[in-house]
């Protein structure tokens, strides 16, 4: 195995990151996952992150541990409401308090150290600055800076290889990464997406997750396989 | 007291972070300390953190869990020996096994998030690239590239204020930071440098890190208050 052929990816559980692995594998990389137990309100995000590293057949899985409640500021970590019923126009204004502080700084940050570690320069993460929350981080232009940023901070970067921090569903639409994974055998009945899931793990149907994904099912054509509360499991 | 006076001033225990609050604090901000108890192999360094802490009396001190030792990769985190009896040249060339991967990229990224939660927009880390141990996440290129990813990932830097990364020791000599934390008041004494230390915390006197230091007050003319392997405590 060439050591260029590795790379270590992001994986929340969630629609896109699921999506991210599967490009990064349909690219010839073998892939290490690396998610974060971050303090998370709900567990099913990561036991969703293990169902798809496992359906998707990965090197290995990395869940990290990293107390972000003792950081605090976000209905993500906190005991905050999570909005519900905005519209696709107020879902695009402004940071949402689902917005975590500095997340994706952080998780690059200990996926760079990871990778380091193991010898590995190419790093995957999901960000999409289209149909997305109005995170900041999730921009290319973070991207491009953290880019720069990391491989000035790393023995990685100043012996002559460079991290490269793949973005492959930044300007698509979530209906494009919807049909993208789909046709990369992606099983989305095994993601989870949703901020305010039921004691069971369905998932609400009204936050601003679960609009973006139920409109990028829709706008795919792609039949939707999210089990919504008070639906009857398939 | 006004927002903008409030800074979160990075503290390891060290000559350098001491220093950096003294400043912080003659600067006539309001310090946040922020340690991170990140799997160091002896614990001398953040026990030196709260006596710094309380001896320049700050507003509160942070001591943040964060798992290090799970990545691995250095010999302050792994069973890895340090080197000894390098001379100034051998400390200059190249990056040492004591380079903890991403660590600066890290502390800095989490420092964020406390800061934002906290509204607070001024940090400051002691980095210095004078008198150093070769790591690249003490360059002040790094620094820069990484307040403008920070400022770009952020609610802070993306709501018209910004993140300021202060490095008031960054082209400074040892010797230059000794004197002026002397003249505020700094106890060095009670700070902690050592990589080896005894099991009673007595500095080896021998690391990469004590050689800078005991260089440091040589040149600076000013007394060594450090307590060295077989010397008796004073």
């Amino acid at each position: 195995m060439k050591e260029t052929s590795r790379a270590i990816v992001l994986l929340s559980g969630g629609l896109d990151s699921a999506t991210t692995l599967a490009l990064a594998i349909s690219e010839g990389y073998c892939c290490t996952c690396l998610s974060f137990d971050y303090g998370q309100r709900h567990s099913f995000e990561l036991e969703a992150s293990q169902r798809v590293a496992q359906s998707l057949g990965v090197e290995s899985h990395i869940i990290a541990p990293l107390d972000m409640r003792a950081i605090g500021g976000s209905a993500l970590t906190d005991d905050i409401d999570v909005p519900t019923g905005r519209s696709e126009q107020e879902i695009g204004d402004g940071i949402p308090i689902t917005y975590v502080p500095a997340r994706n700084l952080i998780f690059l940050s200990l996926a760079c150290a990871y990778a380091e570690v193991g010898q590995i320069a190419d790093l995957f993460i999901g960000v999409n600055a289209v149909d997305y929350s109005g995170y900041p981080d999730c921009r290319p232009e973070f991207v491009e800076a953290f880019e720069l940023a990391a491989n000035l901070a790393t023995k990685t970067g100043s012996e002559g290889r460079r991290f490269r921090i793949h973005t492959p569903l930044v300007k698509m639409s979530k209906a494009d990464i919807i049909r993208t994974g789909v046709g990369l055998g992606v099983d989305y009945a095994i993601t989870h997406s949703c901020y305010r899931p039921t004691v069971d793990g369905a998932a609400c149907g009204d936050c601003d997750s679960c609009r973006l994904r139920r409109r990028g099912f829709f706008e795919a054509g792609v039949p939707d396989p999210t089990v919504y509360a008070g639906e009857p499991v398939a």
